[in-house]
């Protein structure tokens, strides 16, 4: 569909994204007929800005809407739903999901081939939905680093390894998040203990603690 | 060590003790050496005082501290730091860590044979450290589940597929809980978006949100 494709910016997802692009055959060269724009949010309208008028722009932010790309109106996003890193390359948008969003059939046309040839499997996300399935994602994967980096701060405190947590974490997703544990068992007894041990050794968890808590329900 | 063991209770946990303890070749029974209580944190102290002294008494729950096996002074835990739950058998044992307590080498030496009996590997734990421990595992695990809910719930609000979380979650864990995302690049405009979107659409999950963004940093 595009053949010569121009990526912007070459951090996490840039690097990744030119990478598969050219093992996919595409031509990745300045002055292409898709200008991709893997900036940082805050640099995108910016950039898009630049852009002389006439080829495809996109961006691949994911709480970004598509108005940040004018005055393009030939335009589309797509967002790998997945957490990228320097140390992998392409291979790890392999199996992730994209949220593609476009106004018109052509670009979200455009939109579900770049997430293919990404090896992405596409989905579309409506534009005014775009923050609130960002802060879902947001909340999976980066509060999901909160969560453990909270979880072995308590375990090291009791002298404990944090290593112990991993078996733990994977299964619980494995097990497709089934609920145990006190709050399933209705043990409200041991979670008054977890808080008086919190309020002791880390008080500063504590908010963290009752947040999910108060949200974790049988 | 122990020839006969008497399993006191038959939910999660007990059901794959027992199982893996006949598994080892070991005679479960009533009239053990070792009375086992896999009973709910509350009944332990009740259940270990209705037994007549002279076997090995132990509990495998992480919060209850060895006092609740009084008056038994021949005493130790072993907690399992796994979910465990019905669809599975005694496999889901494998390759998860335990915590042992014990008061004396002989307690904390039949501690770490039910342990490793059980296809657990044990680490010592104090009695004193169970609270903060099991407040640690509760966050990894339990609250795991209640962070994908909340996920899930933002991304179906969206129109998204759930789904596509977990490949977004496995990669979290298995990229060693690197963090991206607009945290780690200090974008708090993104983060003024997303809470935006969650008071306008789901605003219960408003204290979840920011309990955790305050404790995400790069």
């Amino acid at each position: 569909m595009f053949e010569h494709v121009t990526v912007i910016g070459s951090g996490r997802a840039g690097s990744a994204i030119a990478a598969r692009l050219r093992e996919r055959g595409v031509d990745v060269r300045a002055g292409g007929e898709l200008q991709l724009l893997c900036v940082p949010d805050t640099a995108i309208a910016e950039v898009a800005a630049a852009i002389t008028a006439g080829p495809w722009v996109a961006h691949v932010s994911g709480a970004t809407p598509l108005g940040a790309l004018a005055p393009h109106v030939r335009r589309f996003s797509v967002h790998p739903l997945q957490t990228l890193v320097r140390s992998r390359g392409p291979e790890q948008l392999d199996g992730a999901w994209a949220a593609v969003t476009g106004e018109t059939p052509a670009a979200l046309e455009r939109a579900r081939w770049l997430a293919q040839t990404l090896g992405l499997r596409p989905f579309v996300l409506a534009d005014d939905a775009r923050a609130l399935y960002h802060a879902g994602a947001v909340m999976a994967s980066n509060f999901l680093v909160t969560l453990h980096r909270a979880a072995e701060l308590l375990l090291v405190e009791a002298g404990a390894p944090p290593e112990a947590l991993l078996p733990l974490m994977r299964r619980t997703i494995d097990n497709g998040f089934e609920l145990t544990g006190p709050i399933a068992r209705g043990d409200l007894g041991t979670v008054e203990r977890h808080l008086e041990a919190i309020r002791e050794r880390e008080p500063q968890l504590e908010p963290v603690y009752t947040a999910l808590a108060e949200w974790t329900r049988p």
